[in-house]
């Protein structure tokens, strides 16, 4: 398996350590807008050799614009991958989607194309969905028997296998789906204080927080206001009580195509400053994607913020705490008896610094999609068309994922 | 009298209409680095003339960097000015203030040279304080036998008058002179409801309000942390109480230069949401200068946050409420009994918008300028050197304001 990746941020720079130190593939092309990116990562990957650490010629590097579909499938090409590794921003989904689509190379991405609300009704009514523009190819894909496998990070990602996992093994009925995602991290400032430092990029923070939260209730999809029905949630291994709102997440889409629940939710656990901060940027029209004019210069004000906050992939020294990401499923259990569990995955930053160099966050964020990827470069997952983690059998992925050395968990509730 | 007026923005816009009223000047220059931003507020100034309104000779557009001291120079010689009338934001003082200088013209200014903050113990000492720079060059000046008149809008400007009036003609001694702004102005959104809007530069806003605050105590200047000491002042004419907060402003360094008193501060009735945005935007680091690289372009993030907020000129229709300068005065009156005074100047948004089509907040702070320059032209204001608006006689002041149907008030506490 030849795999490009786009992108060399935070995910992209957690999946080249982590994919180092398995054999599935036979090279990876790390590509960034910012060549000088790509090959920083690259040049971190050494073997030993007779005469000291030399580079691993499984990776390589080069300059990529994922806005420019034309040079994605050019890259794809030239380079013979296989697979292409979808690790920007979600608005270039469609660029790279269709790039992979038209070069015959399958696609996985950790976040769905972009929604866009209902236009009178937008915390009532979906308008254009996550994942739809994806979706909407699909025959495409059935055509060119390739895989699209999208929503395949952690969230959406492993919270899907779980919820597949608990529709095949441990329910006859499942009530409601909720995912749920809470940490204790904390980023010491330079001065020894707490800094405001968010820990995932705030591009698609802002997008998933401040756009309509879908739901999926009865057979059908609904939004409501963002932030609506806070809930505290109790997460496992020390972190805790976290307040938690719904959020718009690819897993509430994707569920339900492939398991049965009446309800699916996604709550982020925000807490009350990240939501103040988001208020207020939203309040100001910083959230914005659309130009303005700043003394000539054409730019988006949600870049703007971007650009002021610090890179999420650096701040893994000053981080402390743990991150969960699970799946909580209430309904009757295979013994027809009322059962609830969560099922999660804890990754400690230290843990994750000391044994990778990355940041808990993002590397919990990358090893899902590798994982998936030496699944299908095995033959064990399988599949043609655009389909989401819950499409595929649920247990090869959890062993393997045990076998990376970083096991998850589950709790009866 | 000729007048270059640099800035058709929101105050420069309202300079104009004010001054058409008025006979003491022969041309008014008005330019803007956005030459049809100029040219659009002279097209709305007409005479009456045989065959219908005909533009009024006495005011005319120019295009202007105000940061390129070489072209202004050139400006105020080419239309022979007499005095330069900065209207910008005052990040270019100093280049109209030496340019002003080198062409012999006097200058004019709402907002002192700006300030920078003590390397190591920002909270408790001056560093650069708001007009070191200017005053430095005050030597100068006097050699030039031309005067800077700086600090001359509202707040500074006849929050200054007030104070040397009250030490003039109500107080034996005084302990205390607090400026203290407030109002009650709302915006209504386009969907009928309230939204954020502020009524003032937020550029200028955000320098003031982020910056130190400065006191001048027992005979000497220290800075506290910001939105300090807060106190609820009650406004008069149905403002009411308002939540004031210290902020770094001229008067407290103009004040004491000229005028006795113990303790000099300035309190701004920020309000709480208002505070909340601002300290969301030093959080996230929005309020900063410096400009940050944005996919290839160079902006500073506090210019992007001014872009996303409507231009304040544009909200005179949308507003509703009064707004309140004053100087509030504390000590031992002529009688030698304790005495306490506030001294104000209250603008109702519907009175200056349909008198002058301006909104309140930027009317306040054009018509004293105005004022102060028709007393320089016909020389009951006569002065050399940098002064602030305290070193002249109040009462010529305070006489023409009413004659400007606009009158002032005080108020025994």
């Amino acid at each position: 398996m030849r795999i490009l990746l786009a992108g060399a941020g935070g995910v992209g720079s957690a999946v080249v350590p982590i994919a180092a130190r398995r054999d599935f593939f036979d090279h990876i092309v790390v590509a960034d807008y910012d060549r000088s990116r790509a090959e920083a990562v690259v040049a971190r990957r050494t073997v030993p050799g007779p005469d000291g650490p030399r580079p691993d010629a499984r990776f390589s590097a080069i300059g990529l614009d994922a806005s420019d579909q034309d040079a994605v499938e050019a890259a794809l090409r030239e380079h013979a991958c296989d697979v292409l590794f979808n690790a920007v921003d979600p608005r270039f989904d469609m660029p790279l989607f269709r790039a992979a689509l038209n070069a015959g190379a399958h696609y996985l991405d950790m976040a769905m194309s972009l929604s866009s609300p209902h236009p009178s009704r937008p915390y009532e009514l979906t308008g254009v969905k996550l994942g739809d523009e994806q979706f909407a190819l699909a025959p495409e894909w059935e055509a060119g028997r390739r895989l699209a496998l999208v929503g395949m990070g952690v969230e959406p990602g492993l919270a899907d296998v779980f919820a597949r996992y608990a529709a095949d093994h441990l329910f006859r009925s499942i009530d409601e789906i909720g995912v749920r995602d809470g940490a204790n991290l904390v980023i010491e400032g330079p001065d020894g204080e707490e800094g405001f430092a968010p820990t995932f990029s705030i591009w698609t923070t802002i997008e998933e927080c401040l756009n309509p939260p879908v739901v999926w209730e009865d057979g059908g999809w609904h939004t409501t206001a963002p932030f609506s029905e806070p809930e505290v949630f109790d997460f496992p291994e020390g972190i805790g009580p976290v307040e938690c709102v719904n959020v718009e997440h690819e897993e509430v889409l994707l569920v339900p195509r492939w398991v049965d629940a009446r309800r699916v939710t996604f709550k982020y656990g925000l807490g009350e400053e990240f939501i103040g901060v988001l208020r207020t940027l939203h309040k100001l029209g910083l959230d914005s994607t659309r130009p303005v004019n700043v003394k000539g210069a054409e730019v988006a004000p949600r870049d703007v913020v971007a650009a002021c906050l610090p890179d999420p992939a650096t701040l893994g020294d000053r981080m402390r705490g743990k991150t969960c990401a699970g799946t909580w499923v209430r309904g009757t259990g295979k013994d027809g008896r009322p059962r609830e569990v969560y099922l999660y995955h804890v990754v400690d930053n230290e843990w994750s610094m000391r044994e990778y160099g990355c940041q808990a966050v993002l590397w919990q964020t990358a090893v899902h999609p590798v994982v998936a990827l030496e699944l299908v470069a095995r033959g064990a997952w399988k599949g043609e068309g655009v389909l989401g983690p819950e499409a595929f059998d649920p247990v090869p992925f959890l062993d393997l994922l045990n076998e990376y050395g970083s096991p998850w968990g589950m709790r009866e509730q």
